[in-house]
């Protein structure tokens, strides 16, 4: 037990969910030693409020083996966060796999690992990860080598589930995803851009990117 | 701003995917107040390991407008945390909605909350909130008057986003659901247990139930 060190990423102003939904996904693996990190060991404060903690610093995990970066409210602060994009380059070469969530490919992009790389991201930040480098697609996961990013929030249980399935085989992602009885059933169609309508993409996309 | 005092509950062992689905969608309404509320403040472990901190404790929270109880993987030891539940039959009177995801829904009937009302749950516990007394159900969102109860963890959004759309109108549950990309793409079709292979499906009922 605990063969993969997986780093789940904290920093002020991250979006709560953006973790959370893969982290519930892999931490059933029993191969998965799971780490909080931030900048340093404590409570972080997400972008709505709620606060976790982060159990571990960058400078004592620089050997993850899985790394999970989500995005947050706070994108444009977050592109400032040096401690954290200088810790993502520094441990890429020995990872297995870089993961983000929403605007977290964007710190994967700053971080240098996203340049000419297909990569995705929340709608409305698209065009800052195109600015950063990245061949954005417009697609809910991307797998580009050992680099797999998720489009907005939510996005990030279909990433952790894409993810369980590559590194623990169909059988365990299919089990995860009971576990979780993740069998949506949105009371709205309205979860992206072209479904939406207009004047509500036209709102958040002037609130958000 | 902050005219709803939303509580979010907090315990040993819950898991966190299922607060912090509907915690997402209702966090960013200019209404809510929200607390994150457990028997004392200060950090709480979930069920797979990531602790969110607790910002309230029950007795300073005598008058919540709204309740959101998540399940866990240690829901027996859950049916059995008296603080927790003396403390949802206390406020329920007071409440405009209390609702829950996953088993959290056994708490509100150890509370007495579902005596003879329809509720539903994670898939691997009906039996379980049938014994409680409650008319279980196979929805993924039950509303009940006051009650709004959600099936296993993920479910938490779409109880959310009904929730949200109760409260606020259609066009902020929109909203939310656009600003948190939900335009959910699983890879597999293995959510429930209609759909998931036959041994899964056995497998997880002996570990859950």
């Amino acid at each position: 037990m605990g063969d993969m060190k997986a780093a789940f990423v904290l920093y002020e102003g991250m979006t709560a969910l953006d973790l959370i939904g893969p982290y519930q996904v892999l931490a059933t693996h029993p191969d998965i030693r799971q780490h909080f990190v931030a900048e340093k060991a404590g409570p972080v404060r997400s972008d709505s409020g709620l606060t976790i903690v982060a159990d571990t610093a960058f400078g004592d995990l620089p050997d993850p083996d899985l790394v999970v970066v989500p995005g947050g409210g706070g994108w444009r602060e977050a592109l400032e966060m040096t401690a954290l994009t200088d810790w993502l380059a520094a441990v890429y070469p020995g990872v297995q796999r870089m993961t983000s969530v929403c605007s977290g490919s964007t710190l994967l992009a700053k971080a240098g690992l996203l340049d000419g790389r297909p990569a995705t991201t929340h709608w409305a930040i698209r065009p800052v990860l195109e600015k950063l480098g990245a061949v954005v697609s417009e697609e809910r996961v991307v797998i580009d080598g050992n680099v797999i990013t998720g489009a907005g929030v939510s996005a990030g249980i279909d990433m952790g589930l894409t993810l369980a399935a590559q590194l623990w085989g169909e059988r365990f992602a299919q089990r995860a995803q009971l576990g979780l009885e993740y069998d949506p059933q949105p009371p709205f169609d309205a979860g992206s851009p072209d479904k939406a309508p207009q004047d509500i993409v036209d709102e958040l996309r002037a609130m958000i990117g």
